[in-house]
């Protein structure tokens, strides 16, 4: 079995604890936070630890920790085995060279505590320091993911960015029709078969042909007429999606 | 069988042909576009129609046109018999006063001709010019879909403008994405499982509750870090974003 230590007790902890401890090939023996109480998901009450010192020796150590914190987490450790791994999608790697063996990663995918997800289906994205290395984690990832990417620092940083615009921003574009929603007494269920259909399209469309609406068409009045309902947040954002839209289908004004 | 006349030739009235003419309480009689050309998936050539004169008498016109069209073609037709409805998200029922029995007939949703839809889980958003009307159109409305709403014409209007933000925008957002990643030699496909998630996530959380990402977490490292990545445009959208997302959740600097 393979020996994995989780540092950190936060979504992506969480979810990698979930799948690591249910695949037969790995033995969690740890996982780490300064605050045990964060700790309950941990079945065994004696792998939680909250000390740095305490962490043993495994083949697998990784840090699903804050951005600002893994330099220094990694710093604190002392590990004489194995490889350790961020998770995040913008550090570069560097940030772990202290040691021998090291690498990144990072799941691409949105994780909550309380929505249960199939990791089998999540792009896993690899780097490391060696081929060898390389080798090592594509191994351990196969295990939990059938999307395995090798993906390089730049790369991994574009696709953060990427991630924010495709999940943060457009679950933030529900959010706002939402409030806008409840504000006309309207309830937010009848928009979902219109989200659903938004993420089928593009299953068989690309984004930029699935495109639809009244800036598209150039619809000048139903846009005014928009502007006019809208609060001064929303309508900030209506112009500025309508004006980028225009742009990338090269309908500028 | 409920006669039908369809007036119109894009989007929403090829779905509206497909799913009338394929159900067997519906007899479509006739669909007009001004170029008999754009007509094509009217299967009997003789219910292709270019000039409105040629309507016969039907129990319901649907008028699934540009919006800026539907008054004008109203006062040019002459009908006697049935009831005639708009499918747009945002003109008034006023509209089609002209005639006595009139009202409302919106499926909220995104179309396009390459894309199947299943009609039975599209909202219909109904409204009419007296309670009888109401009743034959929700009768109507329930033969071809299981979701049917009364919604009033500000309603409409409100719900309108959120599809605008739930599907034009969000598919916009993944549009840029897509953009980015082609720029960045990375497959869009790789960030595919995560707007599933995103998707997915709303079915059991509200969109509120479902918020990720810097914004929220309020990570200034790793804004400033995407937005030295971003053209101009992008990042005058990453901006407004992030600002409208800490504004929603009390966040404000």
């Amino acid at each position: 079995m393979i020996k994995v230590v989780i540092i950190g007790a936060g979504n992506v902890a969480f979810h990698l604890y979930q799948s690591f401890s249910q695949n037969e090939q790995f033995d969690v023996i740890q996982v780490f936070n300064r605050n045990k109480a964060h700790l309950d998901f941990v079945n065994d009450p004696k792998r939680r630890i909250s000390h740095l010192e305490e962490v043993k020796d495994a083949d697998l150590y990784l840090v699903a920790i804050k951005d600002e914190a893994i330099e220094e987490v990694a710093k604190e450790l002392e590990l004489k085995t194995g490889i350790i791994a961020h998770t995040s999608g913008s550090q570069p790697m560097e940030v772990l060279t202290k040691y021998e063996n090291h690498g990144v990663f990072y799941p691409l995918q949105t994780f909550s505590k309380n929505k249960p997800v199939n990791f089998k289906d999540i792009p896993v994205c690899l780097e490391a320091n060696s081929q060898e290395n390389l080798k090592s984690l594509k191994k351990i990832a196969a295990q939990i993911s059938d999307k395995v990417f090798e993906v390089d620092s730049e790369q991994r940083k574009a696709l953060h960015v990427s991630a924010v615009f495709v999940n943060n921003f457009s679950n933030h574009l529900f959010a706002l029709a939402d409030d806008y929603c409840k504000k006309n007494d309207l309830p937010f269920e009848i928009l979902k078969p219109l989200i659903k259909e938004t993420f089928s399209k593009i299953e068989t469309l690309d984004p930029f042909s699935a495109q639809t609406g009244p800036a598209l068409r150039n619809d000048q009045k139903t846009i005014s007429a928009h502007l006019e309902l809208l609060d001064d947040d929303k309508k900030k954002i209506y112009t500025i999606l309508t004006e980028s839209i225009q742009k990338l289908h090269g309908k500028e004004l």
